[in-house]
């Protein structure tokens, strides 16, 4: 496939970022997660698009500053911090990392499989993860996810406390999920705290810069491009990056992938990252989200850049 | 990644298929699928690995010209006509592409759906994959599901008889499966008749060359390396295989694709094919199976070459 | 419990009857079943309803003599004549007896249990009980079926065509319910007939007295109380009530036989009868059915005569 | 039907329980529940029948006071008191009625019914029952379940503290039940404490003739026979029977209920209560279960008397 972007022909994507932008900044399809207030109450028109490429340099068009909860994307971090501290033997035994564009975010399949072959995007999967992290206790435990978040990040980041209040407040099914979880073994640590360091790392607040930095980093085979801090190996991302392309948004993953070929990870708080590996970092915000839990504009801004720039891999 | 395997550095590609010929020729883990007794009567010890490069020229080694029915993997060929003829927004309308490593081979998905978001490589799908097939009669479709199955191999194929035969005696599930898509309207022709369309089309006789040559025939966007002929779009091709990444070791294509990192089918026939996008066609081949039904030493020799000439993409 | 009612009695009777029929004749909720043209032009005003006392003695008022599918009620009579010539083991171990007050209407649990365990009752499990009627072909095995309606009537029923051909135009999902009980090895006659043979039983025409006879006739213990005829025996009737008790209103069963206590089946035809052992044979009609599938009218009509008249037997 | 055995003719009940008990004496089948070691220690060889009249009188035979742990036969007893404080639409729409003969003692059924649609005989919703009884502490609550449990068996009971502490230690799956039942607000006292009471009420012991007093006080409509103490109302008893009827042998229930045709309720300590209304308490018990987790010889005695004595009212 013709690729003419490269860093030193930042036409190509400077380009691509500002045609998409400019193609669906008016674009008001969907309507902002609203199961807790704090969600709901995020500026609806905000959009931002940034990609970072290889060497650091920004490509970033719109409210790129703007701040908003990271939501599933963290499990991403997660996830690529537990295979890098126990191998990604023990998360496929311990967890799962079965594919899946199915709701199993729900109690009947964690019941079906006994706790197994789930997959650590999803949340049962997910809060598994947390419980493995690293770390004796829940402060243990919640320091290295946040500093595994500050080092994607590239900076210090720090919690959104209504949106960590408000889910803490209603989490019950979560809470449930890992009961069950815990009822077949499949927990590793007290269900109850892991819930809520969980419910936590979701709540970290990002802005899209943010987000593109991790995504680059794991573009970069795990070393931040500007930090140069090594934060996970090239073993481990290779590993993360096929869990996120089947898995990465939400009941849309199979779609997303199908027509993408990129791996991706989509939160609730209207960010997306996708992954060009060996390449690019991208990620795109914009709260308003349609039925599957997807941003709508970051879906279509992150397609188009990809599609301009030859990106799809497949 | 460094990839030191080109071409024109054949020594790289032809000493993994050696030692990985080697580490498993002995290797007997595994057994034949027994369903039926056709499949049961392959010679257990068996054992064939060829690789396909961008030029047409072929790597083997084993028992290369042994002749097996090719089962599963002709849903791939299916499902790249149908998209080809119809476009990658029919079968994700029509089908549906999402991904799955859970055993959704089976009519409780199928009811909970209503026949939707089902995945053209997992058999529900498959069918209705076969049933959209270009062609108004039986015949019709028949022959262009077999004449996509001779452009990709690039020489003319045949069906295995008794193996035909045998399915179609005891395909009564994949009936019922077809019977109660019908009832969702999700079945594109006569459900009793495209189910037999079905099972003649997974009882095509292949060897492993052909097997590569499928494999090569993506790889290379869809144009037979040797033949030269077109027969997909690289647009079909780049729709194909992300279905490929998510669903292509029944149950275990999460684990697959979490360890590899590249597109594959595998059949209970025996073979298993993976795709190098833009590089290579590997396929191997080893009657044994495991409990999920994919090819033990199939599996490990593609793995080993994979990492050997580091083929992983993540 | 107090039981005023005896035959001889027939104040009480025939005051409950007027009692409940003038206080529903007016009441209009529900609304006719409309899967098919032909039951939803039914008038909806329709309402009966008859009672019949062990001597033979009918109670009736309002339109007892219109005419109306049987539907589901049929089910009861064809399980009957099976317990008759087969013996009570042989539908516990060929098709189940399990109480289910879910939707297992579905191809879900035929899958999940492998066509065991369903219930003669809920179409699956009556499918298969109309397979098993005696007979070595369709005709004969239709005639056994036609004739035990006539028994339990008491004259000469026959087949409403329209609702006959309609519904075996729209029955698809029965089509695949059969089919996957037949990839299960759970049908006892071919799998396309039985569904046409057992749509056709659905579609045979009665009155509210005939209903009232049929139920009658299981209260007598199986001999039809005006005609004399023994139908089925005592035994075979201790076998069916229970199954009715648990399976009698669709999805509302449980809470039919919580609040009333009584073995009864319902129809979305629009007529429900009860059975009050070695006593009444209680049906009602009223075509306009709430969300279940169940008479509005009819299940108020008869709970309110089976407390006035004190038979609920627990 | 014939019935010839009343209070006075006791020749007819003491010749079917001496009969019943001979028969089955040396049987071997099954073997004791096990997932505790306080159940598998429980000696396999006892036996005992006991059968009360209306008048009180106390027909027995065999080890009638062993002591074994009520387990889930208290939850007949806890589900009488709620519709005796709360009225018996309550019960019907905080918990649900629905019959059922299968395994929904899981999650799945939980999540798929967002906790609706239950049956207070069966886990979740039991518990749920338990969480429901008048009390606003977990002492009120568990005086309230004890007292009733007390004044079923006309004298007091106490709690087995060895089998309660081993299942209280093993209870993970309940809590995640109540968990997920808590998550759909289907919980009506905390979720933890709630099955802390439920584990301690299956912990109460009794012997067999405790067993039968309770049935008998419910054949008696709610009033023990012999303290004369009104337990329940009549009406209560109305809306527990039918329960009972159709869940009251777990897996086996439909098939109980077909051959029997009598409202019932066994445990996994061995007992089994058959209440015959307005005449009979029935109870047997014996350690060794069948799959279903019912006391085989226990089934077969009450079965082999209700024959004999022509009980069964179908």
């Amino acid at each position: 496939k013709p690729n003419a972007a490269t860093s030193s022909d930042k036409g190509g994507i400077e380009g691509a970022v500002n045609e998409a932008y400019n193609k669906y900044k008016d674009l008001k399809e969907g309507k902002n997660a609203d199961y807790i207030p704090e969600l709901a109450k995020v500026p609806s028109e905000q959009f931002a698009i940034v990609v970072i490429a290889p060497d650091g340099k920004v490509y970033s068009k719109g409210d790129a500053d703007a701040m908003y909860s990271i939501q599933s994307i963290s499990k991403v971090l997660t996830l690529a911090r537990d295979i890098e501290d126990f191998g990604p033997k023990a998360i496929q035994d311990k967890i799962g990392v079965d594919p899946t564009g199915q709701k199993f975010n729900s109690a009947v399949f964690v019941e079906e499989n006994k706790g197994k072959e789930l997959n650590p995007l999803v949340n049962a999967g997910a809060i598994a993860a947390t419980s493995m992290v690293k770390g004796n206790t829940y402060e243990e435990k919640w320091n290295t996810i946040l500093q595994t978040h500050n080092d994607f990040a590239g900076r210090q980041l720090s919690v959104n406390d209504p949106v960590y209040k408000s889910e803490a407040a209603t989490n019950q099914h979560n809470q449930a999920l890992a009961s069950l979880m815990n009822s077949f073994e499949r927990m590793y640590f007290d269900p109850a705290k892991s819930v809520d360091i969980y419910t936590k790392q979701c709540a970290i607040n990002i802005n899209t810069k943010d987000l593109a930095m991790i995504a680059a980093t794991l573009a970069n085979g795990g070393t931040n491009p500007v930090t140069k801090k090594k934060v996970v190996s090239p073993e481990t991302v290779a590993h993360v990056l096929p869990v996120m392309a089947t898995c990465g948004l939400y009941d849309d993953s199979g779609i997303w992938f199908y027509n993408v070929g990129l791996p991706a990870k989509s939160g609730v708080g209207g960010g997306i990252m996708a992954i060009v590996p060996g390449q690019y970092g991208i990620a795109a915000f914009s709260p308003r989200l349609d039925e599957a839990g997807n941003s709508v504009r970051a879906q279509k801004a992150i397609t188009d850049i990809v599609n301009k720039l030859g990106l799809n891999p497949y």
